[in-house]
This record gives structure tokens, sequence and C-alpha cells, in this order.
């Protein structure tokens, strides 16, 4: 925990910004946008680019009106609530998240950063303050990817425009093609004008529940974000003999399942070994076939998804993981495949450096860690100077229904971001 | 291995039986039973109460003829191939296994011993040997358990009646109900007159496959079967929470996935340490949910298929089985449930021995063991002195397109099959 000395310097629009921010407005707008989908469980299913997700869009332009707003739509369905600036020719500062969830999910994840970039617009109009650039809230399509695979596809296609391409074909569970729900979602807003990927854009701020326990933990209310840990995934697949579990002598076989059991066993030795409290290995997948109660199993796929802050401590447990398996697997075959990798991701120290400013103002207890969640940011940070913002998470739960903030967290951090996305646009 | 020394007599009608048994016949009708369902790649895809399993049913009844045969079928579904008796109204001898497979099994799995049974029926008539008890081919319904579950279920109605009635709401993959298939089945063998359930049996003799390498090991090319292995089937459900797999810190999870991991692997290294070449311990299926690459696992159930053929070291192994699960789930809670329990099977001696003979008569190399799989015979052996007879199966493989046996060996079973019956029902 840190406490707020020496202070940094904060403008006095920022300070105007932040008082502005109305704690009930954004509870009240915050409830809204969790109707749309909301279950009574608490939960909300509004994945991708569903007609849940196009009725929620269509409620969230209506939430600004005035000679200073206009909606932008580009072909990957990002929508943009644009606030002009003084100099409308200057690329925006750019804050938002994304309001798909998963299958069932949290009222939050996305959708508070959505809604306290919202409220921060309208305390900005509430304070009357002109920014010389102008400020976007970003609604990022399919940041979830449980719909249409992979993930962050509108903040990627943003920052990467030729990867569009190759989501248009992806379809979801039932053969529906991400580009029909593109097209459908960009005409549920007829108001938005269209503008092309890849814009050059000032900054942006993302906020985001944390996700995880860290916060809470520490009595941390605000959490300053440093950057993104790096992650590698590898599928290993692990081959032997199906064999009859009644005839087949112990010594006699090569047991998929059973070898892959020790493999995964002695991964989180080695990961529990190396006490580092930044290490995440996760196994999360183990598909056995043929998974009948009386046959050796053949073969067997684990997933490992790793992830460190520093890419060295990526490739050294990657190391430790080809050595297990290589050293594993007795009488079968395995191979490892890396599936994925990212480069651990560090935001820009500028706009870490207002985030601070404005944590220093508001007096609340705050940390700095790294996200161990992806977010839409990460592929911002690749365009432009980047920071995020993360509120508590009760218990760090999230993708469920039981997924919960304190209000007056979730307050606290839209009054941050009004502040820091001021500065960024003076 | 064992030579036959001392040999044991063998009556004269049984030595005659032995010597009519035809070779090409036998593989003949082996070939053509294979034809219904049969693959390109040499497995067949003949599962239980089928229109191919009909349609097999159909060519079975029509290869005997003449007045001494007759067909009957009972409420199971079992379909019976009799042979009369100079006495027809002492209690049959059985032979016959199940012609059902798995979804994609071998030629020769269950299909073996019909087809030596109906050869040793067809010696008998060539050798002009009429027997005292009337002497019955059985064609037992669903021993796979493949489509409809349990398994057994044809001989075991047959041992105990009042079973079958729980068996006639199983339903298939696609909600077919068993008692629909059993009608339609009954329905297309008309010439079969009704039997019931649990009628008097004088002895049941079955041919089988080995279905394990051990016959082939050691160089024997029939097997004495003296039992069947006690089994013990668990199911081990791990319960922890589900969790960000980039967020929540290693020490902070409930990680159900890693435990469970960890049983099992404590559990194959318990099994290996015990040095002991009967026990049998398999753990075939293992299901983590939710199964997302990124997410911590918050549930997985194991089995383990546990067999020996000594009540005591099976009552052992539960106790470490449980030891292990009970000191081995860390933040996550575990629980342990035995879902199903037989005891060893020893089969009787006066028809062990009567194989026994007929294998000395032979000649050829022969070891005495227990089975590891189950057979209709474990539940015969309950309701009548019961035996069955192994030839050996090619590196131990089955229910696999790859399953054989060398012709010889199916030949010279069958001749071991026609004498023990003759010697049983004279």
């Amino acid at each position: 925990m840190r406490t707020a000395s020496p202070r940094p310097s904060l403008s006095e629009e920022a300070r105007q910004a932040m008082a502005q921010v109305d704690g009930s407005r954004l509870i009240g707008m915050q409830r809204t946008l969790a109707s749309f989908g909301g279950r009574e469980d608490g939960g909300v299913a509004r994945e991708a680019l569903t007609a849940t997700e196009r009725e929620a869009r269509r409620w969230l332009i209506q939430q600004v009106s005035g000679p200073r707003y206009s909606w932008h739509v580009d072909a990957a369905a990002n929508l943009f609530l644009r606030r002009a600036g003084t100099d409308d020719s200057l690329p925006p500062v750019m804050t938002g998240s994304h309001i798909d969830t998963q299958p069932v999910g949290g009222w939050l994840d996305g959708a508070y950063g959505v809604i306290a970039g919202l409220e921060a617009l309208l305390a900005l109009d509430s304070a009357g303050i002109d920014t010389r650039h102008p400020i976007e809230l970003a609604i990022w399509t399919n940041e979830e990817g449980s719909r249409f695979s992979p993930g962050a596809m509108g903040s990627s296609a943003f920052a990467e425009p030729a990867s569009l391409a190759a989501f248009l074909g992806s379809t979801d569970a039932s053969g529906v093609r991400f580009e029909t729900e593109r097209d459908a979602t960009v005409a549920a807003t007829p108001e938005a004008l269209n503008v092309p990927l890849g814009r050059p854009v000032r900054a942006y701020l993302e906020a985001h529940i944390e996700q995880g326990p860290i916060l809470e933990a520490s009595g941390c209310k605000l959490g300053i974000v440093t950057g993104i840990q790096g992650v590698r995934w590898f599928e290993i697949t692990v081959c032997g003999s199906s064999a009859h579990a009644g005839t087949t002598p112990l010594d006699d076989r090569r047991d998929a399942l059973m070898t892959a059991a020790r493999m995964v066993a002695r991964i989180g030795d080695r990961a529990a070994s190396l006490e580092d409290p930044a290490l995440r290995v996760t196994v999360g997948r183990f598909d056995a076939a043929p998974g009948a109660i009386n046959t050796v199993a053949d073969r067997v796929t684990f997933t490992i998804d790793l992830r460190h802050p520093e890419e060295a401590r990526l490739a050294a447990f990657e190391h430790h993981i080809r050595e297990i398996v290589a050293q594993g697997t007795g009488r079968c075959t395995a191979e490892v495949r890396r599936l994925m990798q990212r480069t651990p991701t560090v935001f820009a120290d500028e706009v870490v450096s207002i985030v601070e400013a404005a944590v220093a103002t508001s007096g609340e207890p705050s940390c700095r860690l790294v996200s161990g969640a992806f977010h839409d940011a990460m592929h911002l940070a690749d365009v432009c100077p980047t920071g995020m913002l993360f509120v508590p998470s009760h218990r760090g739960i999230s993708h469920n229904a039981a997924e919960n903030t304190d209000e007056t967290d979730l307050i606290a951090g839209a009054r941050i971001l009004a502040a820091a996305l001021t500065e960024l646009a003076c």
C-alpha cells in the first residue's frame, strides 16, 4: 500500500472534472447496462454481437447528447462516443472497454470501464470543461472471445487493421459468422458514422475491475496498473496405447493418462518450488481419450497457461515444462506445442504518472500492480501511450454472477478516470 | 506353461467330437459373422440390438437345421440354439458368448465364443453323437454395455431375473430405450420360442479370446481359465474454486485439476510400488470443469478401475486409494464413491478339470490363468458349474480393429470346446 507523498501535481480542470463525478448517476447507469442480459442470479448474459448487446449499444449512444457529441463505428464494429475537442483535428484521447460478457458473466467485467468512461464525459459536461483533444469512449467488440474466437477482436483489429480479415469467418457454436453479426451490429446504430481502423490516438486509459484478489487482500481501493503479464499458452499431447483395464499388466501399459497426470503434478511442484509470487501456471484443460472407466487411455491433451511480468521468467519456465515432458514420457510419446505467446506489456510512464497523480489527489489507498488478465489496453499499448486503472474485486471473483465491487470503489475509480482523461486531453 | 502329464481321461465321444471340428468351416463362419457390421479397416461395428445385430442373429439361426434343433429366446432377448439331448427333460449344458461389439470392436470378441460353440454343435452332428443333456448355444444380449448401460444385461438377467426390470428403461445416446430394441430383436427371430429367464443349467463353458497379452507372452496356445478377477470401480470428485489463470496467485488457488493430477500420480506410484503382477489399477476417465485453458478448474471427476483375483488385495488397495485422496486434498475437498464391486469369481473344479483333460488330450501348450476381463460366464457362475477357455490375442489387443488371433489357435480352441461340452453333456 502506498500513501500520497510527495503529491504530484494535477491541473485545476482535472480536479474540477473529478469533483463533478456523480456517484449515483454512475451506479444507476451501471445497473441499467447490467439489465441488458441481466439474470435473476445477478449474472449477465450478453455475449458479443447478440441482439442483447445491440440493444445495450443503442442505449449507450442515447446517454450523450448536444453539439459536442458524435458517434462513430469502424469495420470491427467498435463503437465510439466522441466528445469534440477545441482542436478537433488532434488525435483523440480514448477510454472505454467492452460490454460483451462470457456466456454468463458478472455485471462489471468490461461494463465498468465503459460506464466509468461515460460518467467521465458527463462530468466534463457538468464542469463545462472543453479539452483540446477530443475524447472518445470506445466500446471494443468481442473482448471475451467466448462466442467468437479469438478474444479482443475489436481492439486488436483497431491496433492492427490487417488482422480483421482473419476474424470475419470466425463462427459461433451455431455456425453464425462473425462478419454477419458485425454487419447487423453496425446497422443497429445508424447514427454512427464510419471511421477507419487504425486511426491515431493521443493516449488510451482503461478502467477495469481487477478480477483478482490482490487489491482486496492489501486493502487498496485503487490499482495503478503498470503493465500486463506476458503469457504463453501450451498444449501437451501424450500418446500411449488403449488397453483393457482388466487384462493388461501394469508393466505392459502405455498409459497416456497416468503419464500426463505425473507431468501435471511435476509442473505444479516445479511452479511451487520457485516461490515466485508473480508466476502463474495453470493446467485448465485435461482431455483423456477414449475416456472409459475400464480402458487405459491412449491419448491425453492438456493445456498450460503460463504468465509472468518478465519475459525471461516466461522463457525459463517454458524450459522447465519442456524438460518435465521430455523426461516424463516413460513408454508413451509426448509433444509440446506453443499455441500462443504475448510478451509482457509495459504501460507508458506518462499515463501511469498521470493516473498516479490523480490517485494521490484523491487520497485513496492505492497499489501499483501488473494485470494478470488480458485487456483491450494490451492492444492499444501497441499504438499509443496506454495505461489502466483497477478497482478491487470481491474475493477476486470474475466471469461469475458473484462478481462484485463496492459502490464506493466504483465511484472512486470513475473520479480518477475523469481527472486523468482531462489531464491527458487538455 | 504346462505340458500334458499325467494325462486325465477323456471319453471316446469327446475325442470323436474333437476330431470332427472342421477348421475351414469354423473360420468361414467366423468371417461371415464378421461381415455383419464389418468395416474396411477390419473392425466390426455391431452394437447391441441394432438392425445389424438382428441380421447376424437371423444368419446364426440358419446355421443349424434338422430334427435335433430348436430356437429359443427369453425376456432379455438372449437367443438359444438348442441341440436336443436324449433325455430332453434334463437341464442343458450351455456354451456361447455375445455378438454385440463396442462401437468399433474387433472381429473375435464374443463372436469367437459363439462361432466356436456353433462349430462344436456341428462337430457333434458330424460325429453322430447324441448327448444325454441338451446342449444350448447362447447368444447373450448386450455384453459390451457401450450402447446400453450396464453391460452383460442378458447373462445377468438370466442369472438374476429380477434385475431385468431395471434394464428396460436404459437408453442409448439417441434416447432409444433398451425395451424397444429388445422387442424389435425378439420379433426378428419369430422361429424362436419364448423361454423363461433363470432356467436350470447343467453347466456353462464359454470360449473367448484372452483380450490380454499373457498367453502370447508365455507361448501358450490355450488358457484354462480358473476364475475372473474381482473388481471395484470408484469415482473420485475433487472440488475447488474456478479462478482466473492470470490474476489468481498460486497460493490463493483451490485448483481441482492440480489436486486431482497429484492424486492420480500417487495412486499410480503406490500401485507400482507393490510389484504385484496380478494387480490392475486404471484411471481411465478424468473430466475437468470448466475445462478452459485460462481458468483454474473447480471440479474434476476421475475414475479408478481396480482388479485383483484376491478379495483381500482389493480391500487393501481401496484403503490406499482412500488414504491418498484424504491426505491429498490440500485446499480442495474430495469424495470417493464406490460405483461397483464384484468379488472374484472362482470357476467350478469340475468344469476346469474337464477343460484341462481336453487340453491335455490335444497336446497344445497351455496355462492356467485368471481372466482380467468380465465375461457372461461371470454371471452364469452364480447359478451353475462354469468355466472358460481362452485363446491368445495378438499383442493383447481387443476392442480395436487390430484384434486378432491365429487361425490355428481359433481351431484348437474349438476342438477343446467340442470335447469338453460333449464330456459335460454325456
